[in-house]
C-alpha cells in the first residue's frame, strides 16, 4: 500500500530549503520498513536537488554554476512573460530534477550522511510550492 | 501489483511531444489510486522531462538552452558515427531524464496545472521511439 | 514487498563505470517480475547516468561536455576544501543523477539495447562508493 501526503514550503525566493527532515518525518509516520519515498514538485520553475548538507557554500556554488547554465533575462528568449527570472526557472528545473526517489532501509531514509535533500526555489519572488511525497514499500 | 505497458511514439526529428494523454490514460486503466507511474525511454539519443504546457515558447526556449551546453558538430567529440546531431543528443540525454516518476493519487496523475510530460527527441531525423510505463501502487 | 541491496564499488578516480551487470543480477535474484529497480548512489560527489555500452567514446566525449558545464577550479567557486575538483563534483552531480529508476519486465532490466547503467566517479581520487538498489514489484 502506498502512502501519501501533499507538504507546502513557503519561499523567500531564489535559493535552497533543506526538506529532508519533513520527508523523513513523512517516513516514519508511514511505518515502511523497506522500499523508496518519492518527492515530487508540482511546479516548472522551481526543483529539487539532493547536495552536501554541510557547507552552505556548496549551495551557493551550485548556484552560480546553474546561473551560467540557464542564465536571466538571456536576449535568446522568447518567454519572458513574468520577467527576466521567468524562462531561466524553467531552464534550471529541466537541468535539475522535478521529482526524485530516495530509498528507505530499516524504516529511515537511506542517504548518505552528507546528503540533504533540497527544494530549489529558481523565481526571484516568494513563492508557495506544494511538494507531493509517495511512499512505496 | 505492477502494471506495466510500452509505448510507442513517432517522432518527426528534434523537438518535443506531449506524452501526458497516453501515460494518464494508462493510468486510468490500471485503477492504481494511490502510488507512482514510472516513464521509461528505451534510447539514449531522446529523452523525457516536464515542464510547462501552456506556452510553446517555454519548449522552444529550453531548445535553445540546451543546444548551447550540449552543441551539434562540436570538435571536441570523438563520437560522431551518425553525423553531427550524434554525440550532442547523448550530451543533451545526460542532461535531462532517460527515466521520471509521476506520483498518482485519487486514480490520477498528480502533476500541477502547468506540468506537461514531454518526449525529447534529440536526433534531427526521425525516429520510432519507445517509453516504457510500470504503475506502483 | 521490496528487495533491497548496498553494493560496494571501487572507482579509479574521475571516469564511468558500468554497473548495469550488477543491477542486473539482483533483480534476478529478487525474483521480481514486473517492477521498478531503483538505484541511488549515497554521495554527493559522484552520480548516474544511462547512456550508451557500445562506443567508449560516448563516454569520453560526456566527460568533454560535463568538464565544460561545471569546470574544476572556477574561480568563482567558494567551496574548495579538497581540491580544484571538489566543487566541481558537486556540480557534475547535481547536473547528472543521484538516483535512478529502470523499469523490470518478465523479470529482467527493461533497457534499450544500447542502454547501460554507469556509476560517475567525479572525484580525481580514488574512491569507495556505495549504492543502495532497491527493487519493487
Amino acid at each position: 500500500m502506498a502512502h501519501q501526503t501533499i507538504l507546502e514550503f513557503p519561499t523567500p525566493g531564489r535559493g535552497t530549503r533543506d526538506i529532508t527532515g519533513e520527508v523523513a518525518r513523512f517516513v516514519a509516520q508511514s511505518g515502511v520498513q523497506t522500499g523508496i519515498a518519492h518527492v515530487f514538485v508540482q511546479h516548472t520553475s522551481c526543483s529539487l536537488t539532493i547536495t552536501e548538507n554541510a557547507d552552505p557554500d556548496v549551495r551557493r556554488d551550485l548556484e552560480t554554476i546553474i546561473a551560467r547554465l540557464a542564465p536571466d533575462g538571456d536576449r535568446a528568449y522568447r518567454h519572458d512573460t513574468e520577467g527576466p527570472d521567468d524562462m531561466a526557472a524553467h531552464g534550471r528545473t529541466m537541468l535539475t530534477d522535478t521529482g526524485l526517489s530516495v530509498p528507505i532501509g530499516a524504516g529511515r531514509l537511506l542517504l548518505g550522511t552528507w546528503q540533504g535533500i533540497y527544494l530549489w526555489e529558481h523565481r526571484t519572488a516568494p513563492h508557495r510550492r506544494k511538494v507531493v511525497v509517495t511512499i512505496l514499500g
